[in-house]
Order: C-alpha cells, then sequence, then structure tokens
C-alpha cells in the first residue's frame, strides 16, 4: 500500500472482530515498530503482545475505573456512555514500554528524559500504518494509569508504558475523523 | 511508494545538498504530519517552517552550545567531533511544537500531559516517512535546550517543542543502522 494512501485512510477503530490475528501478521506489525528512528539509534522500545482473555480482562478492569474517574473528574459527559469493551474483543492488545535509560542526551538533563517516549510514540505510528496495509484496523489506547498497568504486566517500575495498541479486523465502518487546514498550524520563516 | 519499503528504507541524513525544496512538497509533509492520531482528536501540533538563513545561524549556534554541554556533562568523545553544520546547510528546518492542554484525559492527571507529544512524534514520524517517499531526506533533531529555542522562535512558554526535522535532498550515502531482533524485545501473553 502506497505510504500516503496509509496515512490518509488510517482510521482509529473500536469495534473489533474476535477473529484472531495470526502471529506472522503481528510479527510484520512489530518489526514496522522498530524501524522508527531513536535518539543515538538506542532503540528504547519493549513489546508485550497480549492475547490472554484473562490479561484482557483486567485491562478492561482498569480501563473502565480510570473511565469513571475521568467522567467524575472532568464531568465530559461523553465518558459516561464511552464503552471499553473493545479492550476484550480485539484479539491483539501490544503494549508498548519505553526505557527513560535508552533516551538521547536528554538523559543528562535534570528534568529527565522525553526523547525516548518519542521514539516509541514513532514506533507505535509505524505500527498503525502496517496493521492498516495489513487489512487490519487498530487503535491506540491511553486511558489507563501506569502505575496499575504496570502491576498488571510485571513492567519494571523505571520503565514506561507509552501506549496501548488495540490489533484486530474491524467490524463495521470506522469514522473518518476530519483534519483542521495545516495552514492555520503552520508559521513560515522565510 | 509502499509503506513497508518507506520505513524500512528511511535513513537519519546528516549531509544535506543546499538545493531549496518547493513549497508544494513542504505542503505534502506537513499534511502528512496532520493525518498522524491524536488524543480525542485534538491535533496538539503546530509547525514552524524555517528557511531563514539567519534564524538557521541561532538554531546552530544553540545546538553547538548544547552539544559543548553535553561533552562536557557526560564524556561522551564522539560529541568533540560531531557537527550541528546541517543545521545550516539543511534548506528547511521544520519544528514540531505540541499543545499541552490538547492532551487526552492526562490533561487532568497530576503528573501533567504527555499523550500530546506523543501525538507530535507520530505526526514527525509521518512527515519522515513522507520526507522519504518524496525523494528527500531527514533528520529528527533534539539537541536543544527548549527555553532557548523558545526564545528564538517566539514560542509561548506553556508550549512544548518536540522536535525539529531538517528536510532536504541528500548529499552522499547515509548510513544503514541496524535493529535488534524484535523477538528479542517481544513477550507474549498468550
Amino acid at each position: 500500500m502506497d505510504v500516503f494512501t496509509a496515512m490518509k485512510e488510517r482510521r482509529s477503530c473500536r469495534n473489533f472482530s474476535e477473529e484472531p490475528v495470526g502471529d506472522d501478521l503481528i510479527a510484520r506489525i512489530l518489526e514496522a515498530g522498530t524501524w522508527a528512528p531513536s535518539p543515538l539509534n538506542t532503540q528504547p522500545w519493549e513489546f508485550i503482545v497480549i492475547m490472554n482473555r484473562e490479561i484482557k480482562e483486567k485491562i478492561f478492569i482498569e480501563a473502565d475505573r480510570c473511565r469513571q474517574w475521568g467522567l467524575e473528574t472532568s464531568g465530559w459527559k461523553w465518558l459516561g456512555k464511552y464503552s471499553v469493551d473493545f479492550l476484550k474483543s480485539a484479539p491483539v492488545l501490544i503494549v508498548v514500554v519505553g526505557d527513560p535509560r535508552k533516551s538521547g542526551l536528554d538523559t543528562l538533563q535534570e528534568e529527565g528524559s522525553v526523547a525516548y517516549q518519542h521514539a516509541c510514540a514513532a514506533a507505535i505510528q509505524n505500527m498503525h500504518l502496517a496493521t492498516h496495509a495489513l487489512g487490519l484496523s487498530s487503535l491506540w489506547f491511553t486511558l489507563f494509569d501506569r502505575k496499575a498497568l504496570r502491576g498488571i504486566l510485571d513492567i519494571e517500575a523505571e520503565k514506561f508504558p507509552v501506549g496501548l495498541v488495540c490489533i484486530g479486523k474491524p467490524e463495521g465502518e470506522s469514522m473518518q475523523v476530519p483534519r483542521k487546514d495545516v495552514e492555520k498550524k503552520t508559521r513560515y520563516l522565510r
């Protein structure tokens, strides 16, 4: 698939078929992730591929708790109706975890490193594009408490779960979300 | 260009021809950035496109100061020889700036929001892939002090410069950097 088509056609999917995703496709998606650039080529990402029903259930319960917390804290009414059932129905969840020690010169900065997170996010974007090109759909999910997720997935305290990617065959159509005119977001210094 | 080819063939370039990049190509690269996903479709990115020689010179001086600081702080000897001249020779620099108020539910969290930075990083990755598919090369550059960069580019204090992307025609070949075997970075929970 053409790279521009993949970028433009990719949609966030919240309605997955339970049909399993083959290991060969998962391997291609993960490999795509690793082709992202990283500071000093540190490749700060690690992947946790979750197909286990009980673990997905635990992540669902935690996400639903966060949704409740978000509803109470923000008062955003849509959160009351927002179902995170896709965490159970998506056949594969991939958590991308970053290692703050594998960053650039920002490991020396007082405020701590962030470039490793950006590299992980670039890897996640590659994974989304690969997923779409392979005829699957995905969702970048971040509605979790990092500490709780570390507990469920046995992630070391010093590592940072950057995102959770739900992957599977889409059921029904996902909505196309428009973009603002890029010129309104751009300043030219000529 | 095929999306997998673009991911795999993209290289970090540090040696640019001074040949200008047309506005049409810049527009396509920026548009590619905006097709990245973002929390609640907040599109938290802004772009500053720099072709101005004096501003590039200021960014170069600041980056070179950071390089010196990094050399003294880290003792990493390669920094002594690392030239950041490409900040002057690359015909276009694009700074991607994120707005922390345009994030997901993490805007409500005590530790502050980060998802908007991840969205900006995904936009940067789209821009790299677009650049490569258009026959140009790019570099994701982060060796700058955010406060100093805000000053040079007149960026509001509350916004976060996520990265600086150098873009131009490559001069010579860029090195292919290998990746670790993805299986060694992956844990399966079946």
